[in-house]
Formats: structure tokens, sequence, C-alpha cells
């Protein structure tokens, strides 16, 4: 149940979300506060160092955070994220992004984000914090 | 000087940066420990909320933390970096970061980056933390 | 006027702080949104290093946050904080935590902290983020 | 071996470490890159809410901190911390802190630290790195 309107959350988030779409991401699992997504690191996604541009990696983060943290039916919004880089990924890899609830209060709630490859490598490790707006995602 | 050195420096990392060409980032000013570049916040940039999505956002503080990190002649790798979402950005916005080196060491460097518009008004504040190899930019 | 109530505000949170009175804190400046306060290190701050304990800094740009954060006059909440530290402080230094409002918003405000000496050469840069209630400070 | 060593380690640090002292901990585990430390929350550590003093917090997690980094045997310096305040400790209760090394590079190294009660409910989350010095911790 949770479930189902986690998958529905993320559709709709999804659909218009023009920056993941470009990342080409895709759904591994969806629940409530909990979420895996994954993607290949492309050519376009380089930097100067022939690695994936930090901020890529920061997004792909960042879009596994907005699906777990928006999960919940509530519209949820970034205030704080914190990115560590301990490895650095090259063209061709499969990353995964998985974010889990760590805490959740009325107004504001906190999550880890680990992205790692296909053997739990991890690459990149998030934390982050959203605000909590009454709003409804899927009525808006 | 310095000031060339900067600009070699850029020209040389952005050369082969395929995600901040993505970006469409072009500079504004190019120093030793500080720059300012600019960029247009472009459809394919939203998220399904109809904002810049917080990756690109914190891509943008990324590339120009690179740039003025690495200004000083040494390879300088992101090792840790967090940002404040203050305000959302939207389509056709010109935004500008401007990156300041605010502490370095022999081994580590600190720089903060705010990102803003024609105004002056701050979006985004990000603060990251270099560890700076003894490898030159400019002959790797 | 809200300098008044800026004052009335630090002087009714420090009567019971312990913690900031065995710090043996002092007031330098309390407005709105800004503050500056006084310590000098003592001999039970240090670590086994000789150097200031890194905790006993947090805590003095915690309280600097926590007055700031505090003196719109409705009770603000630490959510998060984050510290550089960039230089260690020895026995016997006089330091100063200037705590600055970057962003006010309805439930969520970030504010940085400065610690420096009577040089403004800067040791420790915070940055934190406070939850703000309904509940009003000086009615509680 | 490598307990023993890190045994060695934390007593030589705890030996000089007064601010360790002051707020009264006791070790429960100590091996190499990972720790548990004790204490319970005193009177003086309280702030003006009636709750203990978030710099009291981050310091005992920055003990643990400290402790776990140097356990390698080379000197470990904080370079940068981040602490999710989740839950506010209240006077009298008994806190563990849980330092774990997630990265350790050559020249830099990432700990999470958590700061739970005995029903392991975490308060308090901590993120920080260290900058490793070349020089020994038992040597100096």
């Amino acid at each position: 149940m949770s479930e189902d309107k986690a998958k529905r959350i993320f559709n709709k988030m999804m659909e218009k979300d023009r920056f993941s779409h470009w990342m080409g991401i895709s759904p591994v699992l969806l629940e409530e506060g909990h979420c895996v997504i994954q993607m290949t690191v492309k050519e376009k996604m380089l930097n100067g160092f022939e690695i994936l541009h930090g901020g890529v990696a920061y997004a792909f983060a960042d879009s596994a955070f907005a699906f777990a943290s928006n999960s919940f039916g509530r519209i949820a919004v970034s205030i704080q994220g914190s990115m560590n880089f301990e490895k650095s990924s090259v063209l061709g890899e499969t990353l995964f992004a998985e974010a889990k609830a760590i805490r959740v209060n009325h107004k504001t709630a906190n999550f880890d984000v680990e992205i790692y490859n296909q053997n739990k490598e991890v690459y990149y490790r998030f934390r982050g914090t959203v605000y909590r707006k009454s709003d409804s995602v899927l009525e808006n």
C-alpha cells in the first residue's frame, strides 16, 4: 500500500523531472522513506579530469533524496545537503543511490544517501535535511 | 600574472569538462583562489517541481569551486561539500557562482561559493574542502 | 528597541545556561539576528594535544548561534551545524564568536558564525540551521 | 593486537585530555578505527532550555571521533565536522558515542559518530573528516 503510494509519487515527480531524465535514472526500489535508483555514467557527465563531475554525483543523490523524502505524501523541500567524496566514478560504471529516512519530524526530516556500485562499494555519501510542507505531492 | 595562470588553468580544465559545457558556463572573473562564473537556467535543468534541480545548482557551485581550488596550479580534489538551499531558481534566470578561498593549507583548503542573481541576491550557499595533490594542473 | 529585546532575550537564556557560564562567555554585541560574544581559553578546555578541544570551540560557536537565532523572539532549535577547523587555539587566547543571520524564513533560518582572535584572524567557521517554533522565548 | 594499540593510544590521549575528563567519559570499546565511549548528562552540561548544550553533545562525538581516528597510530587532526540534532538529551541520561571509520585514505579519513541511549535510540549524528599527519601518536 505505502509502496503503491511511493510508486505513484515517484511517477508523478519523475514525469516532469527533466534533469533526472537526462541522467537516465531508473527505479530499483520505492517504499515509504526509502528508495534505490540507478544510472550509468555517461560521457556527457564527465569533468575535465575524466571522472564523473561531482555535481552530477550530488544530483544523483539529490534525486534519490527527493523521491524518498516526498514518498510520505507531503511536499518536501531540500534545505541543506552535504556530500563526502570517497572514490571517483568513471565512464560506463553503473551506480546505485540508496536513500533512507534517518529521522522524520513533523516539519523537518533527515536522510542518508549512499552511492555505490554493483559490489556495494561506496563512492559518495550524502546527508541532507528537508522542510516538510503541508501540501500534498499527489494533489499539486 | 597569477591572473594569466588562473586563465590558462581554467581553459585547460574547461576544454574537456563536458558537464560544465552542458551547463553553458562562462567565466566572469578568474584569479588565484577566486573566480566568478555565470550560467542561465534552462528547461533541461528543471526538476518535477518546475525549479532548478538542486543537483544542477550544486554542480554549478562545484565547478566554481574546482576552478578556484585548482587556480593555484596544483591539482585539487574535492573531498567534502555542503550546500544550503535558500531560494529556488526558475527557468530563464541568469545566475553567478562566486568561489573564494577561505583557508589554504599545504594539503587541504576550504572554499566558500555563493550563487546569486544579477541583484546579488543569494540563492544557494556552498562550503567545501579539497585535498591538494603535488601534481601540476598544467603539466597533467 | 530590537537591541533592547535582543539583550533581554540574551539575559533570560544566559541566566540558566550552565555550560555558557562554565565557558565564561560575555556579550560584546547583541542585536536582532547578530551577536558577538567572547571567552578566554582556559586549562580545563584543552584536549590531549594541548589545544582547545574541538567540541568546546563548537560549543562557543553554538552559543553565539543560539543567542542570535533566538533574538527575533521565537524559540529557535538547532537542527544541523557544521564546523571547519582552520587553526588551533591555545591556552590564554581570547576568542570572539560572531553570529550572523544569512537567511530567515518562516520556519527555518541559517546562520554563519566565525570564531576569531583580536586581530580578526579566523580559527573556526560554523554554519547552522535552526527550526523556528511559534513559542516566545520571553514568555516561556 | 590492534586492540591493545588502540587502548594504549586512548590512554595516552586521555591522560592529558582535560575536557574529556570534565565530561566524565569512559571507554566501552576500543579497536582500530572504531570506538564506543559513554558519559552521563550532568547539571553543568545544560543550556538555558534545560537540555544538554549542543556543544557538549558535539564535544562528546568529537572525542569519540578523535580516539577512533588516532587509533591507527598516526596523529589525526579534525578538519571538518557536521552534526544533526534529532532529539534533545536531558539531565541524568547515559549516552554512548560510537565512532566508525567509513573511509581511510593516505592523508584524509572520514568517520561517522552516532550518539544513542541504552536502547540504541539515536539522539545526534555526526560526520567528520580528519587530516592524517605522518607523526606517531605514541611517540609524540
